[in-house]
């Protein structure tokens, strides 16, 4: 080893000692006499200090090093005259004896500091600087440790980490697959895959039983904010289990990451069927970390000579603790807010619930104050609270009203990204209707297994499809499938199988596929199926995502060593990009113009 | 659960117990009054025992039920009668009160038992099957363990595991890479890593310090028989390292595997330089499970008029135990060996040394018994051993001999593959000329260090090159270089790296790189090596091939749950295969006749 100790390892208990640290220049200050330097490594920073009397040449020597030379420096550990009491090593500097510059380095061109002056299109383009900085590098240790107490938890219960193929087969179910064309076969394509999800329902029929893998997928999206073409999955599956089971186990492994990770008991996690979670939050990814329920006041509102509630075919409302001396610039922003095209509502009505008992609305044309007394009981308001009402098309206003109640959470603070809340959302439907498409898709995949009550469902509409009479209003089954929400973000989702080969045959004909495509696209998987296929059951958690979550931040982009760009590029590396014509030849492609 | 317990837990200890189990129907035999079925699942295998005499509804259902059938058991553990101390579940057997059938099967089309019918196309395309065999699955069972220890040593040790990007982008240098062309960056190309090797040193530049990543790795390599277009490495780099730290640090490693997965303590390994293993076994990965080392006889044997020997540039010999006593046959099969046109030798020269003290060569005419002892002594041959001499040009006679010991390795039984005998490989030649390029190639890749005390041998070939003068007669400086051998396999190798950013360049224009090819294909290293980039070294082993050395077998495939075979076919999902003409407009590519 070129060193004798890393930087962020030296305490006053080595005053004395010999030491030899190696690193790169954080920082270095004059002060004339003295010269200091901060050395970083990955450990930690650890203050040189050189003095101008004692040793005048190598001093000077010193002065001359830029920032990010890369030093090997021998020393004796001393105790400081100034501590600093923000970095473990700050009761000790080094009494440097010698300096060996093992490399220098050019100007690097952002800062390699917690407030870097650099842009975003710059770091990414030297993301080898960015990642010197400790903020972007404790991201990348703390997904380290995520994946690690995953592994450990899921060893521990005796699941196995099978890793799966790369190059695999396209379907064109889901979204665009990544092709990779076959040079030994000529006019055939490889596909990477979206996730193992048909693998690891053929370990459970070869009986592994427990299956886990933490592995890469990938997306031909249309890359949005925070999408990345490949991602990685923390993929389990199960055998011989219910969906308690499953919803057990993967509850334990969020538990104990939290446990080990970040310190925090996050308890037992609450359920709340898809249809509550519509109802209550307008989302199936409600975030919990704070109440406002929706409050639903058809009831109360209808009839009362106020068209848009009268027309509407949903009235629902949510009251803004604390919120009722909003001037009205408060109450038309959020208006505006609301209004905005990718809210959707057309209005808000509000109803002031002041702090001396008294009630004040923007409808008081229709609704006295004793109506609005009633509306502050339903919504549980007090005295010095909002209340903030939409109306409208049921799904339309559900969603307006989650943007809505997402927007007052953040004003309020209520959205702190160090408070965790997590829950199961279940009962999803099994399919939903694409009015683009004029068909159903599967919600989940088309091997998720219905709820087992709701099995007459499916046959009702195959009778109805048989019949040509299927459409949207068709009674859609509920699936045995649960996500799993952290803070209003879907991290993990999964469901029960169809392991019996007929369900899945009617699952694939209600989807659309003809016994041939079906046969083609999932032949081998439906054969499996015949050769005693065991009830199973799996979960898939994004894993960027669960890093970014516990990482506190917004963005999974800072919890990827190498990440791509909104069009998919690899500015540092400069990939994706032309590939010679004898590349071409060898796989029997051209480009098209 | 549907399982109270699985099927390789019950002991004695649990007789009296109500019990569930689920799993498959191994077999089932019928005793007139008794009905035996082995259940079998992932943990093991257990009796099921049913009785025509107290339940013959259920003992007769029972008959009916075919192999695979997958069941859910519920019954009373008992003792058994007729214990098998072949299995861990041998003293009991479960007295079934009702069986579930929750799953039938069709007859497979292979037996899944250890000695399989099925033949190896037909195990692949139905490899869910294959994997059910009790052997397939230990050996992922295997490769899971090996993974688990990996990263428990090298966790322990501060490596950080991070994941490196799967689309990157094409070099021209090396092996051939699989490409996937670019929908949102029309008529261009990401490139599958053939390994992680620029990242990782850029992880270093970024202060990472200790990197690894259990990685998949692609080649688009003519398939040999066992080599998969897609591989597992365990790839590692360090900072702030010379060699010896790297050799101590993945010697702690294997050490460690062998340790925890194999429970066998393999020493510590021995060091040979290249030109040794070359010199003494022909080969830079010597199998030293047995020692029958060369030796060169040319001062012996030269200038005895035979001409062949004579005119040989080298004459090497080894001694075979034991093999004295040869037949005629044995002795011609060995020369047939040896003339095969991969061994490449043109004749075998033998000489036994009987039990009797007496010496008989092949070439009496010019060797008298005096000569032969002298052969005797320098081979430390004893009576009752044979020794095989081949003679010729230096390379291709170390070749030969090098086939021929491990033909003689096998013959004696010298090379279980329960034995382990590893060791460090070092001092690799820096650069191998290839005739058919006329230029110097990397012979580990273009970023290896040379021996510092090497260095000067660069200059000498850049000045041969500018004077048009460089050809196969240079003089190659050595190699900061290193391959772990294991039986004669290859597992690992690494090298120290060139982190000057001058030194590099050099070594490009050795490779017949441009500035400007330099620049597009490698410039994100050369930039980032401007910015302080510390002294590193790493290491690269496949994963693959060391879990199938520990599971003692010869082919990786059987390591991997979905190889694909010789011609780059996953013959069980079909794949690759032709995709929708609609995908190829949108990759903007055509398909070429």
């Amino acid at each position: 080893m070129l060193r004798t100790h890393t930087c962020g390892e030296l305490r006053l208990e080595h005053a004395g000692t010999a030491v030899t640290l190696c690193g790169w220049i954080q920082k270095s200050r004059d002060l004339g006499g003295m010269t200091f330097i901060d050395l970083r490594d990955r450990y930690g920073i650890t203050q040189l200090a050189l003095n101008m009397d004692s040793n005048a040449e190598l001093c000077s020597f010193a002065r001359k090093l830029g920032r990010e030379y890369v030093l090997k420096v021998a020393g004796v550990v001393k105790e400081r005259e100034n501590k600093n009491a923000n970095i473990p090593t700050g009761a000790i500097e080094i009494e440097v004896n010698s300096i060996e510059v093992l490399n220098e380095a050019i100007t690097p061109p952002f800062t390699i500091e917690e407030n870097t002056d650099g842009g975003d299109e710059l770091r990414m383009k030297y993301r080898y600087l960015d990642l010197r900085r400790a903020s972007v590098r404790s991201n990348l240790q703390l997904r380290h440790q995520v994946a690690r107490h995953t592994r450990a938890y899921l060893d521990q219960k005796d699941f196995i980490e099978v890793e799966t193929p790369v190059l695999i087969k396209s379907t064109p179910e889901g979204a665009r697959d990544f092709v990779v064309p076959s040079r030994m076969n000529p006019g055939e394509f490889y596909a990477l895959p979206q996730s193992p999800q048909t693998f690891k329902q053929l370990l459970m029929v070869s009986g592994f039983d427990r299956y886990y893998q933490i592995v890469k997928c990938f997306r031909d999206e249309d890359l949005r904010a925070d999408r990345q073409p490949e991602f990685t999955q923390i993929d389990c599956e199960m055998s011989f289990v219910e969906q308690e089971d499953v919803l057990n186990m993967f509850e334990g492994m969020v538990q104990h990451l939290f446990k080990e990770v970040k310190g925090i008991d996050i308890g037992t996690l609450p359920r709340m069927t898809y249809a509550d979670a519509m109802k209550y939050y307008g989302s199936d990814k409600p975030d919990t970390r704070f109440d406002m329920r929706f409050t639903e006041l058809n009831t109360l509102v209808k009839g009362k000579n106020f068209k848009v509630f009268d027309d509407a075919e949903l009235v629902i409302g949510i009251c803004a603790k604390g919120c009722a001396d909003y001037t009205r610039k408060q109450v038309d922003e959020l208006t505006d807010f609301v209004k905005k095209p990718q809210v959707g509502a057309t209005g808000l009505v509000y109803a002031r619930y002041n702090s001396d008992g008294s009630l004040k609305s923007s409808v008081d044309k229709f609704y006295d104050e004793a109506a609005l007394k009633e509306w502050a009981a339903a919504m549980q308001a007090e005295p010095g609270d909002l209340m903030l009402i939409l109306a409208g098309p049921l799904h339309k206003t559900r969603k307006a009203m989650n943007e809505l109640r997402l927007e007052m959470g953040t004003r309020l603070g209520l959205r702190d990204k160090n408070t965790f809340s997590c829950l199961w959302v279940l009962d999803f439907p099994l399919l939903e209707f694409i009015e683009e498409e004029g068909r159903f898709f599967a919600m989940h995949h088309p091997f998720t297994s219905p709820k087992p009550e709701d099995l007459p469902l499916i046959d009702d509409m195959l009778e109805a499809m048989k019949a040509g009479k299927l459409d949207e209003s068709a009674t859609v089954p509920r699936a045995n499938a649960y996500d799993m929400v952290i803070n209003g973000v879907e991290v993990g989702g999964g469901s029960v199988r169809i392991f019996n080969k007929d369900l899945q045959k009617k699952m694939f004909t209600l989807l659309g596929f003809s016994d041939e495509e079906a046969q083609k696209q999932f032949g081998f998987l439906l054969n499996a199926f015949e050769y005693g296929a065991p009830p199973h059951a799996g979960v898939a958690f994004g894993f960027d995502r669960l890093c970014s979550l516990f990482g506190g931040a917004d963005s999974i982009r800072d919890f990827i060593a190498f990440p791509k760009n909104n069009s998919g590029r690899d500015v540092m590396i400069d990939a994706p990009s032309s590939i010679a014509d004898k590349q071409l030849d060898e796989l029997s492609i051209a480009l098209k113009n």
